[in-house]
């Protein structure tokens, strides 16, 4: 494959930049454009080169056309340098103050996921995460209510104001789950399932890409290059342990991976200490070293009744640990100097 | 959630065990169930016990009830001692004689694929395996030709007669990938792609479920279970490498696997020593490795042409080196003692 | 084997207690003793149980006899839950108060160590790292200055007064690094090193002991442990990044590790940030995760022009990075209420 | 470091190549040496490279000097094409002739040792393997016999004829250790425990290297390249498993590195499935994998009673399943062409 960036002219009108897409998808070549400062930036493709760069060569709107031989262009810290801040519903994920994203790991009563809800809310969380449809090791275990739990999500929000932060696990539950939801969540397991991440792309909603559960850096930042590539910005990363030898812990939380993404990536990143440890005792510790290594914020499993959770149980907090941990990180954000920052980044919009 | 595994009478009919199975969706449970030499076996499960206990107790039809603590009852090789044979066409895979299947990475050309094709059957393969749908770590990548290469599939069998392999990534392309291929391929990244397996397993085709790339060998067994659980017993497991900190070699190809499986399952193993490790010159000997081990064939990338093929020409056979290796192998088959069985054992049928 | 954990009377002789040990040499039985506030603890294990616990079983001076479970009794939370206190000449490690290391990867000259001590003294360090055996992994590589760096350790140390860690590969160098240094190292290729763990147990010195590159933290306590079972409990740990398929970083730092030891040992723990990522970008936000996570110091590489440096130049600080993450810990470690404890614990003496 | 590789003239004489080598010595630089077939080859290496390269320039009796890029030039197959055959007492190890080494995990009595040496050599094994120094993770473990045991492993030589494979742990036993043994272990926990294989490499025995647990291929080529360096070219290489996530088996074998070693190197690789798999059940089928794969033999743990055995039980075969094996590898040896070469290639002696 062939892949190149051009800058248009900074007086290109609309007509003249859709007569170039025309004639990029002729070659054939696929793009997608993002509006800069100065004009416009194409990413263009192809299965050969030489077609393709005639064809850019040939328009007297573009000012720098460049071969791209990084994998992950939009991805990628250059394109951005001052980061991406997303927006989710009214809060703001990478401008500086850390998120807190907290609920159950799966939609149970609705009674229960209200308590969880106000709970959260009153300690200081920022969004509400709760799963409908877990994907599950075994077919003859819990795989959550399915759709007849969305409801339940829409009632949390509604009740709360907390956006909802939930899973989706089939290209079809798409419609159904944007509505009742607010951060689309991809998890490690479906990381490459590079249809269920280019029919999420085309809903422009956030999405929250977990990391897959043995995949390198550069494999993820290629999984939400799939999203950019096909329009839709709105991604943040989110680390959750990976696969190693080690057994004192359910998966081993890389927050390397934390420093390493910020510095190849603009895209924010969180970090779920609940499942990179698997233990309720090590969550707090983790999700402290998780904000100190940089994440834009945490999300963790809450459950009123640990010991009653239909699944994760062992690595939840029950709601006065909660409410503890998000006191003592609010104090590290601020001793990290993490208040939110007075003036955002201007956002590059989506052409 | 609690599972139970219960053997009906052997003179029981066909309304004594719908209204059985009907019964159990009231509890509410789930069920599959199937034909046995003294009656049906029903594997079923709910969210929790005491109920489906008592459900089972009250029927007069049922012989034996047991909790099952396995998660994999139905690929557990205690539920078929004498190993399953999957016929896919006229090849039967599992009975003793090693199958080999080879093939281009991916379609590309009609020429090229017949000229494959009719290479390796020549030479002794059993089914051609190519792809058409491509999961690739870069969006900027060749992604396969898609739904327009599916024409080419059906030549290919037309021409040769040889059963085709290939991958499937979508939900939405069952229908017109199962028209054109005999063994539907999930790949390494799809393992546990929960709505791809349940899907799959609707279709009764014959299914090639490869395993993920950090995939213990319990949780890709669960991953076939799947499969059984939803009512498809045409299983054939592949072995095609795991992540290590290795870099002499893409992956590390797992063939302790193989007699782990053979040990835990009644399910037939192939090896893909063409991904396990990424090179040429390795593939013969880990073919023969993997016969050794006890593997019921291998399937291996082939092209004509490999420094020009569109992907993973490192790692293809050209044809001279495809028809040495399947000579070799025939004359490992034979000292293993592995030609076809005289008499196949008794298939159990779905019910 | 067997082993057992006794508790003595309080008022047990000298020449009792000398008596017990030597009829639990005669079982044959080995056997460890420390003081307690109420008498001794003695830990002891022999080749089967029978005739060991009768032996136990004959003495009127213990009021306590268990068999023990774990595999490393003295090095478990258990057995002294306030935690250790590991002093370095006057540097306590473990009470609190992050400590930080920090020197270059080898000894080179005179002038370049002691430019880089009193630099990081200056910056605050609590003692100086400095390797004069480096294990490397090809034969053709620097291995360090040997016997004769050893005269720099001792002048660096007399002109700054820091204690001076140091690296030991080879049983039969330990008198005279012992002479040289304060803290001896046990690197990660050595962490199971039975021989050399036994004879630097003898020596009554503190040990740095490195987690091994894909050593389990089980294994890790296990290591520990022979260093406590033949007599000397000045035991530091440092996690320095474990082995996976992740190539952006040299190797993957497990913070998970440090609340895991936290939780299931008493002795002190540090984190080599320099080994665990591999590059000087990342050293930073991750020393402030270590403290962050509940390390209990940081342990990093610098040099005054790393561009330089015979060896690990490319993760090494220079002088004013360190100056500024010197702060910057200090910071962090007020915010999460690290001052030194006003009272230390008391010590348990070795018997 | 610079490193380079010189061939001398044909014609050199003794005393010209003690010149050249005292003079490499005042550079200073290291060297070793290789008589050729056309007079000697110097590898030889120095902190830096000018001054070396200056005094190689110097000589008349050099022909060929050259850079060496490579970190293991002496293990490397380039070095020597036609592959090595080390021989232990009588028996060559690679030369075509699959090799079977067998016996317990630890010598126990002398009356189980011989019966098990008695049992093997019967059934065709090559040599005998015993342990007397016993690596464990607990100190508390049993240790083997210690220098007591080594006289039964002199007893069993004289009394079978079978050389004797065992482990070293301490370089202050090597004269002891090879006064009883003929090839002498380095276990996996000691492969860069370079004191230990330089020492080794002194002594001019033959060496058999295991893989650490987590080493790479290059790793493991290196530390070899430590035994050649400092003169000793005896050295067989053992593959007996990597760690991984996997938990069905102990380790996982990685065949995948038996034909990239014979692609890399010239020096003959053995595989141990007994630890490599961790079950005796699987250690026959990966056994004929490891031989299939390429290996030049396999080392397995036996012992007459597994289940009374004092370590590794779980893995040993009893004698029966042991004769068994072992004529099944003759069988898969000889149709894989695998008889004794009739000429062996003429072996390099060592300067």
């Amino acid at each position: 494959m062939a892949v190149y960036v051009a800058q248009t002219r900074d007086d290109i009108t609309d007509t003249q930049l859709q007569d170039i897409l025309t004639r990029l998808r002729q070659v054939p070549a696929k793009a997608t454009t993002r509006r800069t400062r100065t004009g416009f930036l194409i990413v263009t493709w192809a299965e050969t080169g030489p077609l393709l760069e005639a064809e850019l060569a040939r328009s007297e709107h573009l000012v720098r056309v460049l071969p791209e031989s990084s994998s992950f262009p939009l991805a990628a810290r250059e394109y951005r340098p001052e980061g991406s801040v997303v927006r989710v519903g009214a809060v703001p994920v990478g401008d500086g103050r850390p998120v807190i994203i907290a609920g159950p790991c799966s939609a149970e009563t609705p009674e229960v996921l209200l308590e969880t809800a106000r709970a959260v809310r009153a300690a200081g969380a920022d969004m509400l995460r709760v799963g409908v449809f877990k994907p599950r090791t075994s077919p003859y275990s819990f795989h959550g209510l399915g759709p007849d739990g969305l409801a339940m999500l829409r009632d949390a929000r509604a009740e709360t104001g907390l956006p909802i932060v939930t899973e989706i696990l089939d290209v079809r539950d798409i419609d159904r789950v944007a509505d009742a939801a607010d951060l689309l969540q991809v998890g490690a397991r479906n990381m490459q399932n590079f249809t269920l991440l280019t029919e999420l792309a085309l809903t422009g909603r956030p999405v929250l890409l977990k990391r897959g559960l043995s995949a390198t850096v550069h494999e993820w930042l290629n999984a939400a290059e799939y999203l950019l590539a096909h329009g839709n910005d709105h991604v943040i990363l989110c680390e959750r342990g990976i696969r190693t030898f080690e057994r004192a812990t359910r998966n081993t939380l890389d927050l390397n991976a934390v420093p390493v993404v910020k510095h190849l990536s603009h895209l924010p990143i969180l970090v779920d200490p609940s499942h990179g440890t698997g233990a309720t005792r090590y969550v707090p510790p983790m999700s402290a070293a998780a904000l100190a290594a940089g994440a834009d914020g945490v999300i963790v499993e809450v459950h009123p009744r640990p010991a009653q959770a239909l699944s994760d149980g062992d690595q939840s907090l029950d709601l006065p640990e909660f409410a503890r941990l998000a006191t003592n990180l609010r104090a590290i954000g601020e001793a990290l100097g993490r208040g939110r920052v007075a003036a955002e980044p201007e956002l590059v919009e989506l052409a």
